[in-house]
This record gives structure tokens, C-alpha cells and sequence, in this order.
């Protein structure tokens, strides 16, 4: 919430940038077919100019996929000074035992031996199927590809962004610059993920950039606030996969980073988590819920979840059904300190039901009001000052029809 | 778990009735067309011949219905003596503030006033739509006309079951009865319910009656355990939905109960629990977890739910899609202590994924048995000796369609 606050009482000036984490001056990449898909892009490779220090948040399952435990290895060996990132799609490389370690640290291997650094400065990451071993043939195939077609610059990125997807309808980039003592920076990310916005496993990547150099902790302690006001407000932290993560990479540097790219790092994050939301797998409308009045900010983001994440909430607005009821009763299962006499809801800055239960929108208008593309909720608690914004999208039938492959 | 332990070691002999809570003596009951609905039955009465006492699990939703917070006073206030119950369907009477309230204790009266007993000696339950008060006159007629037709018996439990069903498909009726120092008695009950089984907060209600005398306590302890093997196992708690309630009848006496009656009190929350379970909203199969090998059977249970309330495990078993990753991946979400390296899965009683993660089924034959309309998967944790059973259903394009009503 300070955070927060400061960033809205600042004037920071943010130019948002084509281009994504290509957009970074020092960083290259490339996005390859390497056959793991039978036809798409499935390869990415981005490579630092500079060692960088990065930082994570990864997932929480207590089934990690082999990418994920070996790519913190690495940056507890080498965290500050990570050189390359390689990323496939296709095959997870989760519960895949000893072999799926072997193969993620063969990964690396190829990767710095191309690029002539150390395996241990080389991030890892996988997304697609479970259970499924590395075709390492082709990951090898890739990796030699990729490494012939670095460069910098929004081609590159876009071609790296489409590799990383897997039911993503589009890649997802963004980046913006920032003025920092009279000379310009560039934070820039490229992500995939589109089921995760259910409450459930699919998995999310992120993977974020920088060319103003600073210290491991400032960067950790940056990354952390922009993914809690983004990447968590679109998802439920119990419910991440196997192979979810998120990674920053900065320049190695001594100073603490101005308000200034702590914003541009968390525009870029929730730029990222909005593109997902707008993506969610067979998604038909965006819901936005704004969590307002609330003792303090957990409250606000507790609620705001249990709403985008209850499926009774996301048919009704699939439904286009001005089911009150349901969006209420999925914040009073969040036991977050609801006070059922305080509250009132608000529907795309209209008053829907004031304190007290009391409709103001009739039936019909609030039904035209779900009509539109993109809803906005406001559940005023009554309690405080603090808020939070969540963000979801419906539940339709193509949800079910794209997660549920053999039989439709 | 040593409750569970002690009744497969014991050799009680219940019977399955016909009946539902009508099997039970000293029980009248009818279900009616009060006009809530257009066409169906929507009010159940409930009499007991004799002061009962009364236990209850609700809620624990923050957003409660009135007749459930009426029914707690009245419980408070008369718990040991209850007389009846009223139950609607159409209308939740929930987010109606104080005009819920008026509305609940006039209806408890009305059947005081018909039962001449006190309304404090009434519970209430209601369920349907939130944020729509009872239509009263509907109500009082409804009333008048069950208590016109109470009788015991199949014919009036099986009106009063339809009666209190919203999206149910079929009424949900389950009896058994036991013996107790020679002599034989009866426990019955009649529930509804069926979105529940999504992680939602569509309603479940259960009434269960004997006609067994025991102390509150007793009573209260027996349904404790009976409702955490079987409704606690197809739901998950902090999902409730603002009108949840399971209400247990005994009438009034000092013993504690026998073993014989916890047992069959079990059994019919199992019964009822396994109905909603296969009447789940557009389910085409169901889904019994055995999760085996835990430490203690918390962690089978919270590792047991996560897997049937995950969405990707759903839809994938609506495909018939013989993806593992996703069960494995939804047990690791819960973060109960899996270890990744030590666990195994079987799929209807033949080894799937060994430890380590090797297929023992291949593809083709773990897909044909995910073609049977009942599954049954054996997660098997491999560390300790504690079980526990977790139900669940498919997520299919009905659920959708069902739970989206304007667009569909």
C-alpha cells in the first residue's frame, strides 16, 4: 500500500516501448522452431550483454519441475552474475525424475558452452506438457539455432515471446522507459500464460529486463512488490504449477534503484498479467474488481482473489447474469473479515446494490451493463482505507473444450 | 481416523431402508407447491413427534442467510427441544438484511403457530437465489398446506426431498437402520445439493433425523465425525455458500450413543454425499480419490480435495485425458508435505505412474480406463500409514451452460 500510494502521488514519467525485453539495450534473444512442436516456435534464448543479477518468484507447488530447482541452484551459485535465459515450450519437464535434471542441466550446458560462459550463469525454463522427457536432440537443435539468430530489438522479441506460449492466442511484451539522473533506462519483459487466470495449474512465465545496473537485494525487493500488485492479483498463490517463475535481470550495480524503474517494473508486470487475463483460455469478457474500503491491504487482496477465482462468479459472467448474490458470497468464503452490513457493489462506476442489500440497478440494467467486453466491479467494504485491484476473466465453454483434449 | 479404524473393525450390521428421514419413527413430514418455483415443489415441513435436540455444521461463509443465523438463535435458545423444520427452495433469503430476518422468524412462527409448539422450536433453511426476499404469502400458504398432508413414510420424504432441490436432477434419500440393546432404531436422512461439488458455493442442505434418544453432545460429536468423512470430503470448506447447513434430530435423552448409531449416522452423510457427488452439475463421471500413505489423514484429506477441486483435473477427466501431471500437480498445490520423489498413482486399481515418475499404463490404456463413467484413483503418498477419500466430478461444458443462465 505505501507503494503504492508513493507511485500515484509521483509524477514519474513512463513512455511505453515496442519491443518488449528487446526493447533493452544489452539484452539479445531469438524464438526458434526446434521441432518440439510439430510446427510452432517452441525455442527462446535470451543473452545479457553484461553479467546481471536476478531475481525470482517461483513456484510454491511442492512438485517443481527440474527447471525450476535447477535454475536456483544456479543463481545461489552465481546469482549475481547470470548470463543467458533458454526457455522451451512443449514439454515441461516436470516429474520427469533424474533424467529431467540431467537434461536441464545439459540445457545450460549447451547453452554456455555457444555462448562461451558458465553453465551456472544460464537460467532454465520449461512449460507444456507433464511427465514428458526433453527431446534433447531437438532442445540441442534449438539452442544452436537460437544462439545464430541473437539480436536485439522488438523482432527478436516477438519471435522469443511466440516460443514461449502454449494455448496463448498472442505473445505477450511490454516495456516502458524511464528518466533516471538525466539519462534513459529501459525495463522490458516478454510472458505466456493464459489458463492460469482459472483457479487452477497452467503455468505462467515471466521474464524481465533491465539496463540500469543495481544491487541483487534492490532488484529482488523491486520484483517482489510489482509481481504482488500484478502476477498474484491474477492468480491464487496455492494454486501456481509446477513450472511457474518469474525472472529479472538487471546489471550488476551497487545502487539502489530510483522510484522510477521500481513503477516501470511493475507497469511492466501488470501489463504482462493483463495481457494473460485478456488471453485466458476461452475467455469471452475481462473482470477487473476493485477491493476498496478494506482495513488494509490483505483484506483487500484476499477478497478481491476469492471473487476473480470462484467459478460460479466467472459462468455468471459468462452468462451475462447479474448475479450479485454469487460475487458476494465468494468474498464471504474468503473469511477475510467481510462485514455483511457494511458493503455495497458498484458495476462499471454504477451504484449495483447499496448498503443494506439494496438493488439500485434493476435486473435489466445491470444485464446490459454485463454486456460489454470488460467489467468493472468495485466492492466497497465499509471497513477502512485500503485497496487492492484483482483481475479475472469468464468461464466458458471453450475453457472446458480446450481442457479437456481427447474428447472435444 | 480411529473412528473410521473402529468401524471397519466392528461387525455392526446396518440395514439400508427406503425412506430417507420418513423411515425414521416419530417423524412427519410433506413437501409442497408453495408457487416460489412456477411448477415444482419448494417447501418441506419437518415434525417431530417428541422434543428433539438438535446439532448443526454451517456455514462458515461470512455472508450467512438469515434462516441461518435464525436457526442458530433458535438452537441457542431451545436446542434441546426442537419440534420442527422448515425448508424452501427458489429463494436463499440471503443479503436481505433485516427484512430476511423479519421474514425467517415469521415463518418459524407460522409453523408454531400451525404445530402449536413455540418458533423457537423451529429451524429454518432455505435455499436458491441471493438478494430476493421470500415471497411471504407463498411461504404461509406453502405451510399451511405440508402441515394439512404431514405424514410419515417414503411417499412424504420423497416430496419433502424434492421439495428443497434447486439445480438437483433427483431427490436424495438415505436410511439405514441399527440395532441397540436388542432393540432396533432407525437413522434417516433427505439432502440436496449438486454445484457444490465444483469449487463453488452453490448450497448443500442435509437433514438427518433418529429416532435413537441421546444427549446433545452425543449428538453434536457423532455428526462432527459423520460430516467430516463424507460432506467435508466432496467440498471444500472455505468454498461454503452463504445458506450451508446440516442439521441432525435425536430425541432428547441422557446416553451417550453407540457405536451402531455413528456408524449409521456416517453412512447416510456418506449416501447423501456420494448422491450429490454423481448429481453434480453436468457431471458425466465421478471421481473417488483414495489418497493413501500419509502421515496423518489431515494431509490425506487437504491433499485429497485439492485434487477434486482442481479445475484442470476436471476437465481433463471430462476429456478422458490420461494427463497425470495435472492430479500430481493439484496435490502439490496444497503444500501438505508431498514428497516429489516418493509418491505413486494408481488409476482404477492398476498401477498408472510408479515413483519416479514412470508410466506403468501407457497412454492408449490409462485413456480407456478414464472411459468408464466411474474413476477411482489411488494417490499413494509413501509415507506414512493414514488414509483418506476425497469425491469429486468432471467439469463439462453442462457446467458452463448450467451456472451461466442468461447467456445459455
Amino acid at each position: 500500500m505505501a507503494l503504492a500510494q508513493l507511485l500515484l502521488e509521483d509524477d514519474v514519467r513512463l513512455v511505453s516501448l515496442r519491443g518488449g525485453i528487446g526493447a533493452v539495450p544489452g539484452v539479445r534473444l531469438a524464438g526458434v522452431h526446434a521441432g518440439i512442436k510439430t510446427r510452432k516456435r517452441d525455442l527462446a534464448l535470451i543473452a545479457f550483454d553484461a553479467p546481471n543479477v536476478c531475481a525470482s518468484v517461483v513456484t510454491t507447488n511442492e512438485i517443481k519441475a527440474a527447471p525450476v530447482t535447477v535454475s536456483a541452484g544456479h543463481l545461489a551459485q552465481s546469482g549475481g552474475a547470470m548470463r543467458a535465459l533458454v526457455c522451451n515450450s512443449g514439454c515441461a519437464n516436470a516429474c520427469t525424475g533424474e533424467r529431467g535434471e540431467r537434461d536441464a542441466h545439459a540445457t545450460a550446458r549447451q547453452a554456455a558452452a555457444l555462448l562461451e560462459i558458465l553453465p551456472a550463469q544460464v537460467v532454465i525454463a520449461s512449460t507444456g506438457v507433464i511427465g514428458v522427457p526433453l527431446p534433447m536432440d531437438k532442445v540441442q537443435r534449438g539452442i544452436e539455432r537460437a544462439f545464430a539468430q541473437l539480436e536485439n530489438g522488438g523482432k527478436a522479441a516477438h519471435d522469443a515471446a511466440e516460443a514461449i506460449m502454449t494455448t496463448d492466442r498472442v505473445p505477450k511484451l511490454a516495456a516502458y522507459s524511464f528518466y533516471h539522473e538525466e539519462k534513459k533506462y529501459v525495463v522490458g519483459g516478454i510472458a505466456k500464460g493464459s489458463g492460469m487466470i482459472a483457479p487452477n495449474m497452467a503455468t505462467m512465465l515471466a521474464f524481465v529486463a533491465t539496463d540500469l545496473p543495481m544491487s541483487q537485494n534492490a532488484l529482488a525487493t523491486a520484483l517482489s512488490a510489482g509481481t504482488d500488485e500484478s502476477f498474484n492479483m491474477i492468480s491464487v498463490d496455492g494454486d501456481m504449477s509446477t513450472n511457474d517463475a518469474v525472472y529479472a535481470f538487471a546489471p550488476v550495480g551497487e545502487s539502489e534503484p530510483p522510484l522510477a524503474f521500481v513503477r516501470a517494473l511493475r507497469q511492466v508486470c501488470l501489463d504482462l498479467a493483463l495481457a494473460m487475463v485478456a488471453d485466458g483460455e476461452g475467455a469471452t469478457k475481462t473482470l477487473t474488481v476493485h477491493v476498496t474500503g478494506a482495513l488494509d491491504v490483505a483484506q483487500a487482496r484476499t477478497i478481491g482473489r476469492a471473487i476473480i477465482n470462484s467459478n460460479l462468479v466467472k459462468t455468471a459472467l459468462y452468462g451475462e447474469d447479474p448475479n450479485w448474490g454469487r460475487i458476494i458470497a465468494a468474498a464471504g468464503s474468503a473469511r477475510a473479515g467481510l462485514d455483511a452490513t457494511a458493503w455495497s457493489l458498484v458495476l462499471n462506476e454504477k451504484m449495483w446494490v447499496e448498503i443494506g442489500a439494496i438493488e439500485a440497478l434493476s435486473e435489466v440494467e445491470a444485464h446490459r451493463e454485463l454486456e460489454l467486453p470488460e467489467i468493472v466491479v468495485e466492492l466497497r467494504l465499509g471497513l477502512g482505507d485500503a485497496r487492492a485491484t484483482a483481475w479475472g476473466c469468464d468461464l466458458s465453454k471453450d475453457y472446458v473444450r480446450i481442457n479437456a483434449s481427447y474428447r472435444t
